[in-house]
Order: C-alpha cells, then sequence, then structure tokens
C-alpha cells in the first residue's frame, strides 16, 4: 500500500477514477464474494515492451491450510471494491483450490507458456487487452 | 527495487524476458542517453479497467537545480539497460526541462485530460497499445 503522505495529496497522486498507482495495488487486502480475507497482493507482473499487466500475485498466508503461497490471477479477475477498500477475487474456492499456484522457493519459469497455462485455467483469453 | 532475496530464486520471480514485477519496476535508476544519473522510478500508474500502464512517474532529487520533482513518462520512453542495471530515457535535457512535471504538494488531477497532455507532449498516442 502506497505511503500516501508521502507525495502529499493522496487521492491525486496514488488513484484516480481511471487510474492506480502500482504501489497502490501491492498490498492491497484480497477478499472472496463472502468477504472472507484472503490474503493480498504481492505484486504484479508487466509486459516490458507493451505495458500491459499480465497478472497480480496473490500471497496467501495459510489459505486453505497450504502454508504460504502465491496464485497468479489474471488482472481482469480482481475487482477493486472501496467498501472494503481491498480487491474481490469473483472465484470460489474450490476454483482457487485447482488453481496455478507455488511457494516460495518453487517459483515456475514465467514464460509466455505459463502466462497462456494460467488464461486458460480463468477461461480468459491471453493477449487481448 | 524488489527485495529478490525474498521469494526465493530472484530471476524467475521478478523478471523474465517478457514480463517484470511491478515491484522491480518501482526504485530503479533512471539515466539518460549521456549515462548521466537523474533519479529513480517512484511509481507507475495503471489504467484499473484495462490493465493497461499508462505512465510511469520519475523522482528526480534535484535534477536541473529545480528541487525535487516529479516527472511521469509514458511507459515506451523507458528502455531497460541491462549494463547498467537502470532504465534510460531517450530524452534530451532540454525536453525533460519543458516537459510536464509537478513538485510534492502541486501535484495535478491525474485526469484524462492531463494524460492526454502528457501522451501529446511527448508525441505518442495515447490510449493505443
Amino acid at each position: 500500500m502506497a505511503d500516501t503522505t508521502s507525495m502529499g495529496s493522496s487521492v491525486a497522486t496514488d488513484e484516480t477514477s481511471e487510474l492506480i498507482a502500482s504501489n497502490k495495488v501491492e498490498g492491497t487486502t484480497v477478499y472472496n464474494r463472502q468477504g472472507e480475507h484472503l490474503g493480498k497482493v504481492y505484486n504484479f507482473m508487466v509486459n516490458k515492451r507493451s505495458g500491459q499487466v499480465e497478472y497480480a500475485v496473490m500471497s496467501f498466508g495459510d489459505f486453505l491450510g497450504m502454508g504460504g503461497s502465491y496464485h497468479p490471477l489474471p488482472w481482469k479477475a480482481l475487482t477493486y471494491d472501496p467498501s472494503q477498500g481491498g480487491y474481490v477475487v469473483d472465484l470460489d474456492k474450490r476454483k482457487l483450490e485447482g488453481a496455478p499456484s507455488y511457494r516460495t522457493g518453487e517459483e515456475p519459469t514465467f514464460d509466455r507458456a505459463y502466462s497462456q497455462s494460467l488464461y486458460d485455467y480463468y477461461g480468459l483469453p491471453y493477449g487481448v487487452v
């Protein structure tokens, strides 16, 4: 989450109706549709050439009793809910349980094939803005 | 800059040939074409809906003797140079001097008109990936 005091007025610098600052996305809490706290946004991956965000990486402390894990999610799977002050993931636990994920030290290779498999899992077209 | 020790193997998690992690972009040094240190990336602004990065905000400590200032730059104006370990801004000082910028506490409203003016200044089409 951004330190909103460091640049003066917060709304103008870290968020508008259209845009959000990268460092405000990081650390933001993630909820499921039932309002349960799942974890937070660890970071997100940007396509160097196009500047397109491919996916955000959620860190789930001990979600589902699986120990600390990282779940990459397509950007579009996250919806910001102002009333909760966090992102809502419109996925049930069953879907998340079977989703691509990894633990610290067991990261996959984040190549095109991995991105493709991620989008396939969530039923979203890869490479389409 | 990302703490690459916090997620185990660094290359796999914060950068690939195609992708770069948001928290690795932040804090990265920015140079001009002559190899002079200009400042660093403060953060970058992402379109909430599309996930498209609109611009990165450079913080220049005392660049040009103007005091601390922030210069938003279109994503495409930044090129990462592995040999320098930082971004190279392909702009001369004269262009940067006249560019849209602001100081802490004097932030403009980051609306569509501001984005448009920014892209216009750098001669890039706004809204085109």
